[in-house]
This record gives structure tokens, sequence and C-alpha cells, in this order.
């Protein structure tokens, strides 16, 4: 169990979202800190969209809080509230992690996608020269896909209802990644990984977030929605025999970037800095 | 050692004060929401006193917070937040804890008096009858100031460097409180109670915060000033064996109030209702 002493001395982080019940992110992170020494808590923090305004600049100019998660639906909204951003949140437009600086100024960056790529790496997929077909380029699609086409996939088609939103990622993507044959289209092309980024497959009784053609054994699938059972594209997967990552193993993915994102000092663990 | 385990879910209570990290209630109440069953942290909240403006609005339209406590300096300030006033906060014009309702609106009231009068009553003192000498007309003095008439002392003398407050907190307890003599002086008087609710105590080397005349072993002696080692005013206490109150005391005493203010439904432990 994930407990941690709150003092008036307990230093602050917390996740954005509407709704907010559903995240994991508190007692992923608030373990993590414990563990690596940080004194601090992760709160969830419900942000009602009609509210934003006025919550949202209220918790940032909090006193003890250091660091704030984003999700659905404020990681494009929450660019603006950074005084700099990372490569990914630059190319994409949206955040989903800000830290705030000694100079009281904020840092926000983007690591689903990290987190997405992270994920298929663990598994043991080889993501270079994939073609790539991706439902949905809302925050979480257009972060995969900028993580994709920088670990050197061939190919990314992008499918999304909203066609100008579609267009705006395909046109900053081929901007960013010249060598990348992306496409802002449902055609699967002969696809060898579907990632799912749209909402389709949330609610109980969804299909499929479009036409995913035949898949393969070795084709790869990714599926962003956090699920206790499976969406229809993960049951296909299975069935299939496909590796594949979830949303779960996508947020697992990047816990360990976001902690050295939040506290550099002390998160390290990984590097020399430890050995001495 | 007070643990939570923090979810999604959490619901938050909140202390907000500047400076914060002194403050004890987030280890105190975190581990009477888990003893009562309800699923909420009490996190600190520092509130730099030049960005009240934005963080308190920000902070109470949060969808997930269902109750502040306020702490130095903002506890006059707080008062405009609340839609509806308890006696105590009406009267004095302070407020140290404020709820959400139902229908979003927020209540206010003052549990600092109470507090003080239940700490004095635990340790068997009689507060009928006297004759009190009160430093400090600001929250926590008017709070205790006026528990203390309401308790049915025979007079209160007020003392403070703010005249005018002194004059205007003697004005408010007369027209509340006819039948106690009122005074807005620092006249001892033949005090048989002695009640500094002043900052003088709080840094090293501060002296007792007025002439407090003689101490008998039967005068009453309380301090809200919340410290690891003794007051001036509480050594003066324990070199003559008067019955005396701490600011920790005082806190501790409205505790049990302050569970029942926050979640009406959860916290009767002493009622008769649990009996059933």
């Amino acid at each position: 169990m994930t407990t941690v002493k709150v003092t008036g001395a307990t230093r602050l982080y917390a996740i954005i979202g509407d709704p907010i019940a559903q995240v994991r992110s508190p007692e992923v992170f608030t373990d993590r800190f414990a563990a690596a020494g940080i004194g601090a808590v992760l709160i969830p923090a419900h942000v009602p969209v009609d509210r934003f305004d006025t919550v949202v600049p209220g918790l940032m100019q909090l006193g003890n809080l250091d660091g704030l998660l984003v999700t659905i639906p404020f990681k494009a909204r929450m660019v603006s509230f950074a005084s700099r951003l990372g490569p990914a949140a630059k190319c994409i437009g949206a955040v989903n992690a800000l830290r705030r600086e000694a100079d009281g100024s904020w840092t926000g960056d983007m690591f689903d996608g990290a987190g997405f790529v992270r994920a298929m790496e663990r598994k043991g997929a080889l993501i270079h020269g994939r073609r790539v077909l991706l439902f949905g380029a809302g925050g979480a699609g257009s972060a995969i896909a900028y993580e994709l086409a920088k670990a050197g996939v061939a190919a990314i088609a992008i499918a999304d209802p909203d066609v100008g939103r579609a267009d705006a990622l395909t046109q900053t993507l081929r901007d960013a990644f010249p060598s990348c044959d992306v496409a802002g289209s449902s055609n699967p092309m002969g696809a060898d990984m579907i990632v799912n980024a749209s909402p389709v497959g949330m609610r109980m009784g969804d299909e499929l977030p479009g036409d995913i053609g035949p898949l393969r054994a070795d084709t790869l699938v990714g599926d962003v929605i956090v699920s206790d059972s499976p969406t229809p594209l993960i049951q296909h997967a299975l069935r299939t025999g496909c590796t594949h990552v979830t949303g779960r193993d996508m947020h697992s993915g990047q816990v360990e970037a976001l902690i050295g994102f939040f506290a550099p000092a002390s998160a390290p663990l990984t590097t020399t800095q430890r050995v001495s």
C-alpha cells in the first residue's frame, strides 16, 4: 500500500484533469517520491473545465507546489502556462508535466510519447522502419507520433474525425522529420504498427477506432486507453498474438522519465553520479 | 505515524497560511479522517500573502476540495469567502475553518475560542465568573474573548498596542454580552485569568506581553503561542503552579469540533446516533 506522512513541510505535486478520480498517478508517484527520499505527495486536483481559468493560476502560485502532471482535457491548454518547453512539447504543442524552477518560472514537456515507445521497447519490439497507422491526432496521438518519428519509423498515416487536426499534425511531423513518410489518411497502406490514441474503446460497446486492415502476428499494437478489461483493439492483438502496449503500459513507461524531470538532483539512480 | 493512501479519488482539505511548514493540522486531521473512515487528506497550502487573491479563489474552486483550515495571517481576510458564518465568526469577523456545502456554497466559522475554553475545561478549570485580562485583540484574541464571554466570565479587560482594534472588540463584546463587564484597558483590575493572544512570546528573548500583575496559584493562564519550549507567560504559570493551557492545547481542544464541522454525517462519534 502506498502511504505517506503528510506534514506542514510536505511539498506538493498535483495532477490536474477533469474527471480525476480514475487517475493512478497519486499512488505511483507518491510511492516513488518516498523511495527517492523526496518529502512530497502527489495529489489529485479536480479542475472542472469551466473553472480552469480560475483554478490553474491559483494552484500554480501555491508556495509549496513544485510540479504538475496534466491529463485530459488540458494537455494543449497548459502549454501557455510554461515559460519554456522541452522539444516534444514544443513540436506538438501539448504538455503533460510542468515543474517549477528555482526562479519561480515553469518548464513544461510531454512524456506520453516517450512512455509509449519505452513500453514497446520493454516488450522487445523493434520500432525502427515500421509503417504506422495512428488513430487520433490529439495530445496523446501527437506525442506518440512525434516519438515514433524520432525513433525512426518509416511512415505514419494519421486518422482523425477532425480532418484539420490530422492535417496540422501531418504538416508538423513532415517539417520536423523530413525522412518520415507522413500522410493524413486512414489508409492502412500495409501498416505493421497500429496505434489507437483516440477515445474510441473507452466506453462499453465501443468498436475498433477504424479500419485496421488485417493484423499479422508481427504487427505491433498500441492503445492509449486505460481500462481494466482489454479494449477492442487490444482484444484483436491478443487473438492474433501481436506484441502490444496498453494505456497503463504507456503510463508506466514514462514514470522514470517524469521522476527525473521533477527532481533532477534526486532521481539519477541510473546514472554514474550515484556510483561515487 | 500518520500515513494515508492518496489515490485519484481522495478528497482534499487544505490548511492555508503564510508560513505553513510549522503547522501540525495535516498530521492531526489526516489521521482523524482515516479513523472516521473518511477518504480524505489535509494538505498544507502555502499561500504567500502577496498571492492571496490569486491562490485562494483557485483553491476554493477545485472540484475535490471539501474544506479549508485557516491560519495566520488570513483569519479575518477569509470571512468574505464564506456564503454564511457561524455565530462566533459572525460576531468577531474571523474564521479558521470553511466547508463546502452540497450546493457549492461555503460555510465558515471560528473554533479557536471554543478550543481554548475546551482545553481549560479539560484541565478542570472553572471559567464562569472569572475576571480576564486578555492581551491581543486580533483573530485569536477576539475568538477567545467571545467564547469566554459566552462561558460566563464576569469581566474582560483587553490590551492591544492597536488601541482602535481593542476598542472595536470591546464594543463588539459589550453588544453581544451585555452582562459581561468589558473594558478596553490593560489594567489588571484584580484579574484571576490571564490570556496571551498576542504574538509576544513567539520569538526567543521575548518578555511577558504586558503587566500581568501578581499571579496566584488559582489564577488561570493561557497562551495561544505554539512552541516547543514554554513561553515567558507559561513559565510564570509553571512557577506559580497555575492551571494553564498552551497554543497546542487550544488546537487540540478544537479538533473534535472541527471534525464535526467538516463531516457532520461521519463525525458524531460521541452522539447517540452511533449507539444504534
